[in-house]
């Protein structure tokens, strides 16, 4: 084990690349800083998804602007010169603030959450913004809006943004040219890729809620363990539409879901397309082996193949024979 | 008011057609042996949805065969010559039996519902399709399985409909034709419906649990209301995605959801090209109203235009002066 671990720290300075010379992006899922330390020793190339719900956490008082900016601001100290892409605030109406008094929904998952949350409380939500913009004065940064089911919703968020700017006025620098994106995580989301590509810089597909929501399997149920399938074709056609989808309007497809951080998947999310992906840091040096000797052309006709099945079973055993026939010393 | 009443009951034994000479049917949704009668007497064209559940509410001993069959058969002839489309069991499994002990689940919504359950249950799921197919012996009847988000749960389904008809033996007689159809309600099985499409006779969309799944927004939460939009670019996409795959495949497309009994939806869904209508009995005379006076080429026109726009508010405002500038009357 301490072998394999020092073979895959080895990577950490070899680009994620392909044998035939195609770069995707291996990036690193955080929310506190030891994390931000762990994706630089595991060699990855920036923060793909920085969570921001700790800060709001069991508080009777939201933390202002000035707290929340020098959160980030930390973040994008401690990732520089690489880049770091901000997820908005990203809880349910229970996990909030306790006044909110949502936490008798019946449904929390299908409830008021994410960006729904945030558009509700403009104010709070724009204390935010320009904590976010002011940490883009300080290195590379992203920002991007969590559960968006719709055009009306970016189109909202954008202004809010906008308004945040202005409202920074000459006081505080930042990046004038932030980079927006979305979440892609809910299935009316993959419908209107097109159109929603059109209004952001690039997307970021949250497999886990969006395997969820695709087959209505609430992903934290014990009993429906077994129906829970990242490689149901329907996901599969799902992450096809968005990449097309993003690709054809000119932005980027990324991953920040736990599909990403799962070599076995790794041909197929190459396959497809994708430009990048956030995983756990540990994971990174596992992908990047697999990436190093999965050739983008072998990842390509991997993808097209599993898309020609109709269960994620056949799927599955697809590609576990593939991946036993091309692969297997990679997964050792 | 009561003129109006009188006026649509006229409609009741003129054929829904559209004034170009395009017939679909317009059935009524039905539980109760009354509601059927109410379907006969709004000129409804059978039933489109017969909800059995009211059988499985607070048991301690589920139903058996005989029990179903007498409900089942009684519905059939009450309906009969017209056709009945009998649902198996839609329930969560916090309604189903009490010492299934289901209802700690989070998201009841996401959680062990309908087909899910019944192949969980193969004998009491096997006990209610050997008394849907005696009742097919008595009139015209098809069967249809609710919450379908796969291929394998479609395939395990029918399969076990196969035994059911073995084990009936040649002791009851039943419709050996059985047509087999699924809910549409599960967003990935908008996405694979070409997949589904090659496995049915019929698919019938459930908008209500459609829209709320794809957008990820329960329709009970009342925090939510603004955002559960039937009008959604991605859920018209995904009706239209719907009845292509039906189509291509020569099957049935049908709704059985509250947008079917909405009159200002009628032009999409017309246009869009659903060939059945299934809603509350008393909607009947007012749809029916409304395509009497829609030609199909208007519709056509209608729906393709409303597929153009970016939010559900342009389609609604676009929706809406279409139908006073064309159908004001029909409305009245
Ligand atoms: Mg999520
Ligand atoms: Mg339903």
């Amino acid at each position: 084990f301490e072998y394999l671990e020092r073979e895959l720290f080895k990577l950490r300075d070899l680009p994620a690349e392909t044998p035939d010379g195609h770069r995707i992006l291996l990036k690193g899922n955080a929310e506190f800083l030891e994390e931000i330390d762990s994706i630089r020793r595991h060699g990855g190339d920036g923060i793909g998804l920085y969570r921001t719900e700790m800060l709001f956490f069991n508080r009777t008082v939201l933390p202002d602007e000035e707290e929340q900016f020098r959160l980030y601001a930390a973040a994008v100290r401690a990732m520089s010169p690489q880049p770091v892409t901000i997820r908005t605030l990203d809880v349910g109406g229970d996990k909030f603030l306790p006044d909110l008094d949502l936490d008798d929904e019946m449904n929390p998952a299908l409830g008021m959450r994410a960006i729904r949350l945030s558009l509700r409380h403009p104010e709070a939500f724009k204390a935010q913004l320009r904590a976010i913009l002011r940490a883009s004065a300080l290195g590379k940064v992203r920002v991007f809006f969590p559960m968006v089911s719709g055009v009306a919703e970016v189109r909202a968020a954008k202004a809010l943004l906008e308004e945040a700017k202005l409202e920074l006025g000459g006081k505080h620098p930042f990046d004038e040219n932030l980079e927006v994106g979305i979440m892609i995580e809910i299935p009316s989301a993959v419908v209107i890729a097109d159109l929603l590509a059109a209004e952001v810089d690039f997307f970021s597909v949250g497999t886990n809620d969006l395997i969820q929501y695709s087959l209505a399997i609430d992903r934290t149920n014990e009993h429906l363990v077994s129906l829970y399938e990242p490689l149901h074709p329907a996901v599969l056609r799902s992450l096809k539409m968005v990449v097309n989808a993003a690709h054809a309007a000119g932005i980027q497809a990324c991953i920040c879901g736990e599909m990403a951080g799962e070599p076995m998947y790794l041909p197929i999310l190459l396959g497809l397309g994708f430009d990048e992906l956030s995983m756990n840091a540990i994971s990174i040096p596992r992908v990047k082996k697999i990436l190093r000797r999965c050739t983008k052309a072998e990842a390509t006709q991997v993808a097209a193949k599993a898309l020609t099945f109709a269960t994620a079973a056949e799927v599955e055993s697809y590609l576990k024979s593939e991946i036993s026939a091309r692969f297997s010393e990679s997964f050792d």
